[in-house]
């Protein structure tokens, strides 16, 4: 029922969702957003950044393809979001990968409070301390239990953690939940997992329970993904085809029943 | 007649179009030059880019995520174009969402002949100094006429401001036509409006008569949109539905009769 | 027999494919790479721009945008590519447009090696010295003969020069390839030359001959869009077909013999 209720909200209140994002899925992002019934706005030079989270009611931060310009355009946003109270979501793609990325996201979670962090196993892993391997935006083998290491990491920073996978993972210092929608198919094309984050934000915007905020906005990204993959097993039909449900699913046809499960 | 005469010219002359634009729809504007059948090129260096506008027939600026790099090559650029005497659209994507935008434009605007200045109403109401609102980049609410406006600004510029929206208005300090053309469904993805600007920017390389070539470019986009409209309603397959519209148009078997009407 | 089977390899070694390339089409580089079965990875800061290439088994560069920043990345990256025994192969975009995209591919084969050279017959020509014209990203007229050229450099460069075109045509100093596979489709949508020289690392990545591996990457890419063009002739709707072709080939149901002809 609340997974649906937020999703009208997303539609009547069209929230404005700042990006400051990856070079390669950053029309993927602007059109989820849309898809989703809420207005994208991306802009990232630092002159403006800061001004442009003030008239926004999230911001969705993405390292896929970082530069020290850019990081100190999300370090303003990310500021500016924390005095204005709007979420602040971060999608740790690679980090772990270089010592850049792992140094940057450090660096935002010493600095501000990011109030949604997202990674795959292998990314949060290595946020985390664990020993994992990520290949660029892959995740590789990991030494330990990622999911334990994600609770023990949002004690510590006081916020929602989302690992994606075959089985999303969403917990807070007081909760976890998992989320059991998706396919295969979200697999096999670049910039799923940007989307995810973007929509996240999207229903971060409107309801301030972040954790199940991000469940619940993981589920009915999930739903339009199998959705979509009833339609086409071809990977780039299926993007698009994802990303047309993501436009139609109003959460009523589409039964949420047994997705978000709460779990240790 | 004349409309379908200048996609004929397009398709004959292939005329090169410089564009500096954003890095959200950056390929949509590549794509939709090269469907109406003229040849894109992007070109952002400052090292470069009045160089490459001087191989250029037109050069399309678009400020959808603007840095003060670019903003200077968009000067260098625009100054070549105008020594060269090809002419220069400006998208002004945002103007009025953050000073630095608006700097910007207003900024180009002094420094340079730009010859069609787009945007939607909350845009071009905000550069003609009306109170209007600017949601990123979503047009809000707006104290005034942004057609009055817009003539008013056409005159004290001396060149075309094109107002983008359901019915779109195009005008210079001698006329003004209404484009009565387009469909809803153009304004439930991302990128269409800054592919309006490109073939904007096509038409304008083979005519010499801005406010006519710019009209007759929302003309036959506009038709593309209402054929692909046609086909499909869900937004990411309406959207490569018209780029292929695009390619395929030729004028004649669309009626553009009634399309373009001369107004106040 | 020896193409189906660096496909094979391709898809159980999924090499990652570190990309510094253009923000026109570096979502669909990534994409091709995917869709070939290895892992995409960009990054272009100079900070991590070495270490990434140092996890990777490919370095693809593409100078479309251009900028001083990026190409000290390229060189940075290409010093360690060489030091680490993996290909580098340059997509030399524009060679010839604008004398920082010439000087830029000097710069770049005098400093590093680069494996595999790649452009359409224009920018090969201009490269190897010939009077050619490059009308932005697109071959113009040439004075002389682009194949003898290219072998000429090649014996100079000492490495694998690709020339893209109706007939792609391969050569090192030893031997020469001329691939006959692809369609006219290929040509009418922004974006498929790009991704040639991604799918060529994704080759060079499991096979040290490296002008065998870039004959059979094109020859495998050519089917791909002999298959969509079979399904289609609207440029858009081609694109994603000729992605998904790449995700579905096996080189088996596609014969390739005849494909890749030996040639002076």
């Amino acid at each position: 029922m609340k997974t649906e209720e937020l999703l009208l909200k997303i539609r009547e209140q069209k929230p404005l969702v700042h990006h400051i994002t990856n070079w390669v899925t950053i029309y993927d992002c602007a059109q989820a957003i849309r898809s989703i019934g809420a207005l994208p706005v991306m802009a990232h030079a630092e002159e403006e950044a800061a001004e442009m989270t003030g008239i926004s009611s999230a911001l969705v931060l993405n390292i896929g393809t970082l530069t020290t310009p850019l990081l100190k355009s999300m370090h303003l946003s990310a500021k500016r979001a924390n005095e204005k109270g709007i979420p602040v979501v971060l999608d740790a793609v690679g980090a772990g990968a270089t010592p850049m990325r792992s140094e940057a996201v450090k660096d935002l979670l010493d600095n501000s409070k990011i109030d949604v962090l997202k990674g795959n196993a292998g990314e949060i892993s290595s946020i985390a301390g664990l020993q994992a391997e990520v290949r660029g935006v892959e995740s590789g083998t990991i030494q330990g239990d990622p999911r334990s290491a994600a609770k023990e990491l949002a004690k510590k920073l006081g916020n929602t953690i989302v690992i994606t996978g075959k089985e999303d993972f969403v917990c807070n210092q007081e909760k976890a939940y998992a989320v059991k929608a998706g396919h295969e198919m979200m697999g096999k094309v670049v910039g799923t997992g940007c989307m995810a984050a973007s929509i996240i934000g999207a229903f971060c915007a409107v309801e301030k329970d972040y954790a199940f905020a991000s469940a619940a906005a993981l589920a009915v990204y999930g739903k339009a993904g199998e959705k979509a993959a009833a339609k086409t097993k071809r990977p780039m039909e299926f993007k698009h085809c994802l990303m047309d449900e993501l436009n139609e699913i109003d959460g009523k046809g589409t039964t949420m029943e047994g997705v978000i499960v709460a779990t240790d």
